[in-house]
């Protein structure tokens, strides 16, 4: 597996594009991502119960197992909007597919922004048609930008690998930055491949590995109603199919899983107001069930967050959020340290306080990227969540949003 | 029932004293409070996995069903403090029934304040012996203020209402403002009553009213290590024993409610950098357990509470905290408004966007104490939870609490 420079246009026979159409003020807002021939497709999406119109719709064309575009707006969830919202993401995927010449059913439509605000369907109309001559396989910079609302910079990530002697390129791009505490699926993300696999083997592969990537992040705690990610399989690699259970399965896996990864930390970096990583790493755990509620409830934790944004050592935060997580362990057995590129500092051992020297703590936690590990000293199961610190900037960023 | 100015001395027959022992820099940071004879006792603590060593003490002493005297201790919450902290927990009881002649297994022990720090039991032992001449019938409000951390005010409820021809009392104490989402039961509270009343019939009430108060309010999602609510009934007012199926029972209970409600308000009230006190009614669900679910996740959002901070009446984000709570609502039948004294504003009707004046939602918004009502057309259950907003304050608070 080679890490490259790239995103979703990276794999072959992937364009994308992405416009202005006057939904934000100034920003960029619509992309499209479409694939030359007919790909096999998966998808995950939100579990909460308000789901938005666009979400309503892919669910369809995810069954199909067949897509073959993309259309994403920012600036407007098309969420909570009722019978029109449902008509205005089909008239959307309806609008596009006239455009390729292909079945509406092939369209994936996703919107992300404010909630509760039916979409101008003239300016969507309009930036479809705008955004479509502009397609390349080079624009999936521009489309990865065009997807963001509050994100800093726009998030992709690919890699390439070999599969029976053929170079197979898998890549994605995604957006934050609120809103973001996934369930079964993330914000949005696309994933393209050029890989020859089944859309059944994909959903699979997919569900497995969102709920060890996007899954296992948060920012805020809150489940958003548009969560989706979305991956596209043209084939055109044209390497033998690529089935569970053998070693083209298991390489495949780790680059997607790679990529999927790469995506789910890259938006945790740009959480809204964030200053700091945070990478919570429990390890020895009875079984990874436990692991993953525990590490996911620590960086779930407003106190924990507010405590990193003060590069306060302040580990008892830590150690209440296991407590209330639900996941099993012994308290009295648990290992405490923080690290960052400036060393370690070892806080707690066998559940009780450990001496540390203050200065040392806060030179390692003013550091931008901060790895806590909790050694429960119990099995052999391990699992790692992903957050950010809670600072006065998610508060104004979220103090009003829609203005 | 007639609400009077109070707190824990109201009751006849309790004392209390509040003191600085030097725990803190300079505030209070010791309360103690006696009933003059044996009392009955019911409890509830915290669900968190993690306990503090008080908690544990406690658990002991309520399984009794009698207790005399409670000492309270800000500044050092004695939490992860392991085999130490116990010891210090059963030391602190023992040092205050010494002086009160009492047997150990009397005496109740909380602490409340920063986690992980082994108590100074030198002070803490000073702090008994110099607070316990202090107690008085006059001292429940310096009781109130010692057991404050970063509260801006102390709690204080109290009621009397009349049981077979006497006059029953029943007071009250918490004590907030962050780490507050009770799960069982609540941060520190201390309810007092002249009642006769049995410590079954209690824990029954205290369970069944925790329910709906305590456990219905949320400053920051995180369950803390050392919630406790804990109750004396001294019968001191001697009336006829209060038996559950009574209207006697339906009287205390009435008024046990208001005093426990009351000072799970002000808890919220005075949440960690609280401006503002959200209140969340959802009526007509199919069932109390799903308009519990729903109210509660709303109250707790981070973004539901930072668009408070900012007065925008973002209903799309209550209601996406709706749809990932668990409860169970048809979300194409709601309806939802906000009110504050300056009036009401209408959002949504059958799930979908009213369009409603921005100005007057400001106006209406702007106010220090805001209600939503969920109107979900299923059935006659309800609910309501309490919060309060989040704030720039809140993350400074919790940045650098240790310091």
């Amino acid at each position: 597996m080679e890490i490259i420079d790239g995103g979703v246009t990276s794999a072959k026979g992937f364009k994308a594009a992405g416009i202005h159409a006057g939904l934000k003020k100034a920003k960029k807002d619509m992309a499209m991502v479409v694939s030359e021939c007919t790909a096999e497709t998966a998808a995950v999406f939100t579990t909460n119960k308000v789901k938005a119109a666009p979400v309503i719709w892919d669910q369809g064309v995810k069954e199909s197992g067949k897509a073959m575009a993309v259309v994403i707006n920012s600036g407007n969830a098309n969420a909570c909007t009722g019978a029109q919202g449902l008509k205005d993401a089909e008239d959307t995927a309806a609008a596009a597919a006239l455009l390729l010449g292909i079945n509406k059913n092939l369209v994936y439509v996703s919107s992300t922004g404010v909630i509760g605000v039916p979409l101008d369907m003239v300016k969507i109309k309009n930036g479809v048609n705008a955004v479509f001559p502009l397609l390349s396989s080079h624009g999936g910079r521009d489309a990865a930008e065009a997807i963001c609302t509050t994100d800093t910079f726009a998030k992709e990530a690919a890699v390439t690998l070999s599969i029976s002697g053929k170079t197979v390129t898998i890549g994605g791009m995604a957006k934050g930055s609120g809103m973001i505490h996934p369930n079964m699926a993330t914000m949005l993300a696309f994933i393209t491949t050029d890989a020859v696999i089944s859309s059944q083997t994909l959903q699979c592969l997919l569900g497995d590995t969102v709920e060890d990537t996007f899954n296992m992040i948060s920012v805020d705690g809150d489940t958003s109603t548009n969560d989706s990610c979305i991956v596209l399989a043209n084939g055109l690699a044209g390497n033998d199919e690529i089935v569970p259970g053998t070693k083209d399965y298991d390489d495949f896996s780790e680059a997607f899983r790679y990529v999927l990864g790469q995506l789910a930390k890259l938006i945790t970096r740009d959480g809204e107001g964030a200053g700091r990583f945070i990478e919570m790493n429990v390890v020895n755990a009875l079984a990874k069930k436990d692991a993953k509620l525990l590490a996911r409830a620590v960086i779930s934790s407003s106190l924990v967050k507010a405590a990193f944004f003060g590069s306060d050592a302040n580990w008892g935060r830590i150690l209440c959020a296991m407590g209330y997580s639900g996941g099993n362990f012994d308290p009295s057995l648990v290992d405490l340290s923080f690290s960052s590129s400036k060393g370690t500092i070892d806080t707690v051992k066998g559940g009780e306080p450990l001496p540390f020297d203050e200065e040392k703590a806060k030179e390692v936690l003013l550091e931008k990227e901060i790895t806590v590990t909790a050694d429960l000293h119990q099995g052999t199961a391990s699992a790692t969540a992903w957050g950010c610190d809670l600072t006065y900037d998610y508060v104004k960023i979220n103090g009003d949003y829609r203005s």
